[in-house]
């Protein structure tokens, strides 16, 4: 059976949106990836940091799901990262109130032994050099690596690190704004082009509220989000995305176009459980008929038949 | 074989975008919707009202797609209604630069006495109370009436006799922003309930490059738009795809939820065109081999396989 890596924060978010607020709640990419490709029953292991103020029960519960812990960095005496955010009504764009990096400042990650062989790797948002010191860890290449990575670091300070992972991945997943920040093209299918120029052979733009899209050459698959009657928290939602796509080519270990798209799917299946609640919460309770029910769900949303001539 | 009666405007539009201006151009709703539904080769006739200074060349070429242009009322000394409009860079916005109402002030619409039985009617955009009238006068009620609108309606002058029309069709067409705005709902999913408990069975929300959705009480489908590269003018891409969509099930005499799913798509496959020149140009020069071409990418850019447990 193949093996899931993922690399990204473990930490604590404090949410607020117009339905209501949190205190300091478990959040963190590595963690939003790590439970939703737990859906898939594969190995995976987070390689993170968390200072000695991170409550054990939360290490605890990636346990229970098979999650391999061991490289999840306890700091001793150390702080967890922590970030703190406002959604705006419409719950599409947010402001970050507070970002205190604490551990993550000085964090360098280490692969585990049994995890340098993972078929797939899953570099959740984090500095660049950090997902590109794990790719290097690898003794064995992996057969997908898979880049998540955000706005912040196509900023000067950054962009040069991140070029550097981009060059080494196979798929990388941004949101649209970033696709076009990224690629200096406003048109997502330009966009997509100038980024596989920059190494990656698939590109999945993320769209929020308006599904996923995902290139490859001049192939173009599309995944919507299911309508929802309230979304309560996009938090993670990215996140969640990537860990059910990771997780589906872990699982199904067949990498090509076709199985992508259903990777897709359920990336998208996934996150849109995750916004029902604050934080990791749905995630948490999730169980696999709700899983199933919504996947056909899914398939009426998108599936038509028409003959063509 | 069914027809299809339509209402909307026959006009002069004037565009600025991005990539260039027009003068004075043929537009209207129904002249879109007309060259749209006409690619079905079905009989369909316009309802509508021109000046003396409309070029009767305009007129030929929707004669020679097989459109009757009889109820295409020619108001002596009259001049035809015009439009001129700005679209912001991003082409999903645009500011309205001047509006003659001109001969469509006093517009009385009359049915013609064979479209009076008509199967399937589409309302485009116009005075709810013009779209009212046609509906009147049908002899036979119609197995689908279609209604697209816009906020223009939606003020306090118009809202009321809007809600007298909308009350009176099977479906509405209107984009995410004015569902929000008639609903009072943010949520589409829960503004779609609003509305169709004004009257409509079926509410198609229209997103641009988002694409669409179908609602029918518990039912959703979602068509996307196609990712192009680039977006050249995107007048008349919402009357297009209400001509794709009524006109698809004129041809094919079935109004289930799913060959509207079908006809959402073929819609959609339609604009996708209407976008790629300025005014009509790209309608008037589509042929049946582009559309079919396109219809096969549609497939592809949404279908996908995966085995439920």
């Amino acid at each position: 059976m193949s093996k899931l890596l993922i690399v990204g924060t473990v930490a604590f978010d404090a949410i607020e949106t117009p339905f209501g607020k949190t205190d300091k709640i478990l959040g963190g990419a590595a963690t939003y990836i790590g439970l939703s490709a737990s859906n898939f029953n594969i190995p995976s292991a987070i390689v993170s940091v968390v200072g000695e103020d991170f409550p054990k029960k939360h290490i605890t519960m990636l346990q229970e799901r098979n999650i391999d812990t061991s490289a999840i960095e306890v700091v001793p005496g150390g702080k967890t990262f922590f970030w703190s955010g406002r959604y705006h009504n419409d719950l599409n764009s947010r402001d970050t109130l507070d970002t205190q990096l604490n551990v993550l400042a000085d964090f360098n990650p280490v692969v585990p032994e049994d995890y340098k062989d993972a078929e797939i790797v899953m570099l959740g948002n984090l500095h660049p050099l950090v997902q590109l010191s794990v790719l290097e860890q690898m003794t064995t290449p992996p057969k997908l690596a898979i880049l998540d990575t955000m706005n912040f670091w196509m900023e000067d300070a950054f962009i040069e690190d991140l070029k550097k992972v981009i060059a080494k991945v196979d798929v990388i997943t941004i949101n649209d704004e970033e696709a076009r920040q990224l690629s200096g093209e406003y048109s997502l299918v330009k966009a997509a082009r100038v980024i596989e120029d920059m190494g990656p052979k698939y590109v999945v733009i993320k769209k929020g509220e308006h599904g996923a899209l995902l290139f490859h050459k001049d192939q173009v698959f599309f995944a919507p989000a299911l309508p929802l009657e309230e979304v309560f928290d996009p938090t993670g939602a990215g996140d969640t995305f990537a860990g059910g796509f990771s997780g589906f080519l872990t699982k199904t270990e067949n990498i090509s176009f076709e199985n992508m798209k259903a990777a897709i799917i359920h990336g998208s299946n996934l996150a849109s459980f995750c916004v029902e609640k604050f934080g990791t919460e749905r995630m948490e309770s999730l169980n696999e008929e709700e899983l199933q029910k919504r996947l056909q769900e899914f398939k009426e949303l998108t599936q038509f038949d028409i003959k063509l001539a």
